[in-house]
């Protein structure tokens, strides 16, 4: 790779290898979710997560039910980007010494939401004060016939490299929920994709029945960091071209209004490089977007790009050059 | 009952109660660990824990394996106390600003020897960098058939109440670090008990196959606190016989290293309203103690009381008085 590992996936391959070898276990620590084969030839999904104030949210946007919500969230994801399907969720909550108990049921409300939504079970917990920040873990489980898994692992030089959806909108709503400002209502969907963001669950799941599909993942630290992570599983570089990126018309209005709010801001960068969009990333033939469209309509799916045999991930343009790292939260 | 419910119960049992129901689940929220129905009849448990600094441990105690260890092994005692047997865990870690990788690498360490020894899976995991103290959340999943799982629920008037091994070695532990000073080696073995407890799996599994077991959880929190959870559970009450309970001899001599300390320390108090021995609390006939022995031995288990229909936890005595309800970490 021409771009060096990030800390934090540096640390989590030294700790991986540092525990002794799975012994029952279909697919271990390295993708969205851990696999774990089931009497009846299914698969157990299990996934785990930790939010935590000031690292990954701010209590003064004010949202309470919003932490609940994204923290299961971004766990709904994972399970979807191994094109299973979510049953059941654990949550541990550690409360900052203030909080009252309807603080917490507020989290607990937006949780809930989620969880009757998606129809998950939230079957356990724990709760406890914090001698620090809020921080919230969650541990969503969920079945996926075998067949139908799909992993970071089986993209090949020559595939389509695809998303769902549009992409930058969370990274913007971040954006402009750190200037504190109020903002007009025609970026609300921008902040609401930051603190409400809707994993793609039935996305997942045509997906998994298509047939089509060789690799897949879900964007939580965006597609530069997420597409990184894909080439290094699969052992295959990506070329990505910028003109195919479809940047949400939400992201062009939140940088004219970051840019007359004096804050310089690259629609390209935060389509790229910002995280949480929690949209799927996804290899599969080279023509296959019609097919693709066809299953995920009204959803839109997008070509950005193509998989390559050298591994490197590069952004084509008149120079083609290296797309670095995204950033992550670590 | 006649102490009022401490705030973590009345708050876990708030949040559950605001949560949308369960709809494929066998027992959720209220016990050790819930239960997910699997294809082949077995039953699914799962749990998880969140671990705190300066809330469940001090790093000054300079043990970082131990660390690793213990959220491991509480997480597996509840497992054990379903009267299951654990496979898996998922590890989520906030490590502080300050830390190396050789930190982590330390917790995990310990993780790894205990999960090692247990034949328990590490499969998944979450690393972030924490904005204040170091948190560990586990989450463990594991199995039992229906017919063997036990549950707080079972307790009838009449039954023994009983308990494995001896009690109040992980507080005195406890006591003993947070005084600072080198403790002799005759009280290491109160140390280890804090730093890394032995959760009683194989206890736990020939409690399940007796037969004869009406109701078990492991104790966290100490008997007096989590007598009150079992009571409350099963709808009954109980009398506890003071001149029963197995107090280990390392907290009468850990009492008396801190009486010369100038510390007070009453080793009932200690075996009672102590937390973490991770030992089990369970109710069986009351004439089951040689049939019990026979299937724990080596490992001792002692009757300490009775279950009784009036619903309220009382110490036997001169004066028979209600056993309040301990502290918990909440």
């Amino acid at each position: 790779m021409t771009s060096p590992l990030p800390g934090e996936d540096t640390l989590i391959a030294l700790l991986a290898a540092s525990l002794p070898p799975a012994r029952h276990t279909r697919l271990t620590i390295g993708d969205d979710a851990a696999a774990i084969a089931l009497p009846d030839g299914s698969l157990l999904l299990a996934t785990t997560d930790l939010l935590m104030e000031d690292v990954h949210f701010r209590l003064r946007w004010g949202d309470l039910p919003a932490l609940g919500w994204k923290a299961l969230a971004q766990n709904l994801s994972d399970i979807a980007a191994m094109g299973g399907t979510p049953t059941h969720a654990l949550i541990a909550l550690a409360l900052p010494a203030h909080w009252s108990p309807d603080d917490a049921m507020a989290v607990y409300r937006g949780l809930g939401e989620l969880a009757a939504h998606a129809a998950v079970d939230i079957v356990g917990g724990d709760t406890i004060r914090s001698a620090g920040p809020l921080t919230i873990s969650l541990t969503v489980l969920g079945r996926v016939l075998e067949h139908e898994m799909l992993t970071r692992r089986g993209a090949h030089p020559g595939d389509g490299l695809y998303v769902t959806g549009t992409l930058g909108r969370a990274a913007t709503g971040l954006r402009l929920l750190e200037t504190g400002e109020p903002v007009p209502a025609s970026l609300a969907p921008a902040v609401r994709a930051q603190l409400r963001p809707q994993p793609r669950l039935a996305a997942a799941r045509a997906l998994a029945v298509s047939g089509c599909v060789t690799a897949m993942m879900d964007l939580s630290d965006g597609v530069a960091t997420d597409l990184h992570r894909l080439c290094l599983a699969s052992g295959v570089g990506a070329v990505v071209e910028p003109a195919q990126v479809p940047i949400d018309p939400v992201v062009e209005a939140g940088c004219r209004w970051l840019a007359a709010h004096q804050q310089s801001c690259d629609p390209l960068s935060l389509a790229l490089q910002g995280g949480e969009d929690f949209e799927l990333l996804f290899t599969a033939p080279f023509d296959a977007t019609d097919t693709l469209q066809s299953r995920l309509a009204p959803l839109p799916v997008t070509r950005i790009g193509r998989i390559t045999q050298t591994p490197e991930v590069l952004l084509q343009g008149n120079d083609t050059v290296p797309l670095p790292w995204g950033f992550t939260h670590f």
